[in-house]
């Protein structure tokens, strides 16, 4: 049975595997000092147009977002997010785990915005009081919408003005870099933010995040905090592998274009046949809202998450494509639903 | 330049690259919940003797002993460890990141005796001080050195006798298992203590080890710590299939053995040079004490870790063999070797 | 100018202080382990008909919650709380610094219901979020309202069937249990929740809470977590002789009936003036909505706290009442009041 | 039976307890904003010769430690401490529970040098190792002994030259500032430390220690981890009363000078007797080596701790005088010392 559960199905990426393949037997120094991860660095500030930016190879987004976020604040700091955010429902407590509490907006459409962080700093105005210090946001976000430059200007022009860091997960980054709706780009958050992650897991890796740190205040002795982590792997050049192909032309890309176009594809289908969804999403995560009979059926074909209970007769689902998606399984799904919905 | 700096130079044993090349685009569900980590359960299980082992895949070392540690301890334990124990120095404080502090005994060859354990346990007999609850050994230990049997007996003793958990650090333990002086086998290890790691990232894999938890008591939500911890893979399955490749037939004994061989070949050339060595070591990693000249003579030729300064005109380095060592660079060592000594 | 601000502007109940001098040269060993603090500890296990119970001294709220929550849960576990409960607030993120997510369900009358408790847990159901563990209520609550027998044996109904510990923060318990309309007692208290404080800083102590351990699973090792979070007074008995005064004789209920009764006179006031309440509160906390520019002549009279902006026309505002506030400060408070509002 | 068992015996001085008596119907603000604590602020300022610092009042020794060095480090930094430091020992892990590994030199008189922390952090060099960050020394010891101006020149300009912050334990300042052979005062350690607290819990308090921090980075939001280390009392005046107290005149000197005499006069009948002691202590704590025999005899005369077993036949006691020691049991233990030994 065909799987749209998540974009983590499958291995990685053929240029990838066949890099890893070709470079299995040489000789390297361990732990991300390597010449293919100095490689894959100088290439991501290439691309991001930041010759200073300091970037570290991690192997996840719970450990990613953990350690950038233990690295960046003192005890009495929180960090701000949607109520949807990774960092404060999926992740175990891991920021509550290292310290920090973690201040939510309720945000169905996955977003923060400027008034949200406003809100949530008059909030906390004393010491009895936890003082917020970082701005989470993810994009694309967990249920699949995308930040606007403009969006992403005001709220870095909120951090300024309060004094917090602008820290964006970019488990998801190259489906939003890649969708339609899209007007962001790589070096707009190397402008825009203190700090932000390029994910490969979801985008063709077999696993690993490139953390990318501009602000100066908060590079120093990063690589304390992998190793503390438990992020420093000894094999570190496995990290510099994938992320050279990825950055090496413009792999990185054109995988997540893949993932989009696929799930836009069924978005399409979905339009045809008038079904809701739980939010637009131009990216390669689709949330539409079925009667629960057609969940049901659909569930005997293929293979995805139930995302919620809608109401008493519907429920959201899941669809999520990848690099890896086919074109045929895509087509033969919209077939198979508009006979169901016919 | 030949280096023999560590164990991890080198990619992954020809095997292990081989299924990951072969099931790459096998579609299969996330986080170690698929049939590749549930068959390397399996084979691991029958490896032990123990069908009702826990097991989990970590990615490594450091946040294998993190999460276990952290997953087994209350906020007042304490665990016990050489000092020259790896999260007593090399893992830039994660254990007492998590909130534990480590106290330890004085050990040049790297191993905890039972009256170690003993006095330490005595030297903290009230809430005044923390409570020491778990012993933390590895095997073989930094320093290259083995427990025997009668040794983790004698430890296992002490530890029911004081109600304390006994916790093996097996980075190493293909090197440890598979040496001439060993007389433990898996199923001891299994018997004696309440949970230990298998290391795979020093012994052919690309990264992984499989943790082991025999005490029911230590068993519960243990899926919990990995992901709060960071290391609870997306592609889960990428660790799986290594550790199928390294407990199908005997590839996780034979890397390990080989390493050993290659090891004890440049032991017996420093046997013949009359070279004095930092502590026995029958495994994988060799500290042979030279005169300040020869080491840098040796530095011009191969790639080595200069471990520490033993007087004025001494120094040790560390040498290390792998699953990857080529005979011949083996040989080629000894020669020029024994050319600069003459 | 007179202070309505809060129940901890003065020093001591005098039979306290007079105590404090009786006994000031008197030789005791340090730590709580002394006579005095034997002493209370026998008191309360009488007052609350357990003799099993274990009874510790700490010296403020945030340190007996922290404590308290730290000892209990292991790293993955969660609290439960309103979102207006002291542990999501105003404990500057205690809880989280040691390790916790507290997670909340929306409660402008500051309590909690079962339904909150059961939706909570649902939402919790994997190891990809933490595992509520831990249920936290006060009594009285944030904004002076109170549990009733039948609410408090709901809560411990679903606990019970839910695997959670039930936790009472008594800050305010005195007020709780003398006021009109409460119906439980510190019997009920010991029967219906795992562990609960009896504080005694708001009720007429200079500091000091004395925190109730019933369920078997937590008691081990308390006072190691109560030394390790800073809480382990050397000179103890300065804990145990106040609470020695509080339960000799009905010192503590009479002190908190005093404070009841000032804050209901003062209701009365404003139930006469047609004013409306933040929430009922038959306890020592009152939270009158006023015209903005009545509090503003009241702050000209008057010290106390503005609470929240109620509309853009009316503000909150919190008073107080102690064991100390004299009944000629409430009368002159009344009288002044309703010259401002005629 | 006389105690010389500790400093924390009794109660507080006579006049601090007259002026909690005095104020305590007094109004004030909470949390350490009154006036009386404003005060004893100034009147610390005064005293150190630094009208810059910032004071606060916590409540014990464990407490000032954990929450300062918990403000003042980031996770993967390290302190270094002597092995019999307070923070190393008898801390109940708290230095660790915040995150902290202490790193030990082995000191049997309870001192730090600069010979120590140079080879600590020598031993620290990179990222696979936490980062030693901050000197912890107290003064007078843990066993007796002081500092001289010399050493803790020394130790200032080693941690100017390695960048570490240098932070002074004064649990016991006032018997180290007071004794004869000290060199140092409070406004040399407002110039040579980067922070210190002034204890008074040991010095005729009831509790409370006045931290002083000089070094402007490492004053921000020191409120915030104060109450987030449940240090932050509601009644915050009563520490700031026992401070004007001691620092209104010369109580705090006085109380430490007489505690000193009375140790030093049981120091002369120890040399008159030819006792060895564990190490020269000049101030309020002795710990003279006796045969076990006179060991069991005296503990039928007087309370005081047993130590360390020195040999076979010899043990180590610790004799600890106070503000509050008579005179008269002095000359007493004296007589009955003389006695025993004849």
């Amino acid at each position: 049975m065909y799987s749209f559960r998540n974009d983590y199905s499958e291995g990685c990426l053929p240029e990838i595997m066949e890099a890893m393949v070709k470079t299995n037997l040489e000789q390297t120094v361990g732990y991300g000092m390597d010449y293919h991860c100095e490689n894959a660095v100088a290439l991501i500030r290439k691309a991001i147009g930041r010759p200073d930016a300091d970037v570290h190879f991690l192997v996840g987004g719970t450990q990613a977002n953990r350690t950038a976020i233990t690295a960046f604040l003192r005890p009495h700091h929180a960090a701000i997010a949607a109520d949807t955010g990774h960092i404060a429902v999926h992740e175990t407590g891991a920021i509550e785990a290292s310290g920090h509490k973690v201040l939510t907006a309720i945000s169905p459409n996955g977003k923060l915005t400027t008034a949200d962080v406003e809100r949530i700093v008059e909030l906390h105005p004393d010491e009895h009081m936890v003082k917020p210090k970082l701005v989470y946001i993810s994009d694309s976000t967990e249920v699949g919408t995308i930040y606007t430059k403009k969006e992403l200007e005001a709220l870095r022009a909120v951090c300024d003005k309060l004094g917090l860091w602008l820290y964006l997960d970019g488990a998801r980054l190259g489906s939003a870099l890649t969708c339609k709706e899209n007007d962001l780009t790589l070096e707009d958050l190397a402008k825009l933010t203190d700090a932000f992650y390029i994910g490969a897991t979801k985008n063709g890796g077999i696993m690993g995040e490139a953390m990318v740190i501009l602000n100066p205040q908060l590079k120093e002795d990063f690589r304390y905090h992998i190793k503390q982590n438990g992020g420093l792997l000894a094999k570190g050049r496995m990290l510099g592998i994938q992320f050279e192909e990825l950055f090496t032309g413009d792999l990185f890309f054109k995988a997540a274009a893949h993932a989009n176009a696929m799930a836009q594809k069924l978005q399409g289908c979905f339009d045809r046949c008038g079904i809701p969804m739980v939010a637009p999403s131009p990216t390669n995560q689709l949330f539409p809202i079925l009667p629960n009979p057609l969940v049901e059926k659909l569930e005997k074909l293929y293979d995805f998450q139930v995302w919620a209970k809608e109401d008493d007769t519907h429920t959201s689902i899941r669809l999520v494509t990848s690099w890896a998606t086919p074109e045929e399984q895509v087509d033969a799904f919209i077939k198979d639903f508009e006979a169901l919905v016919k």
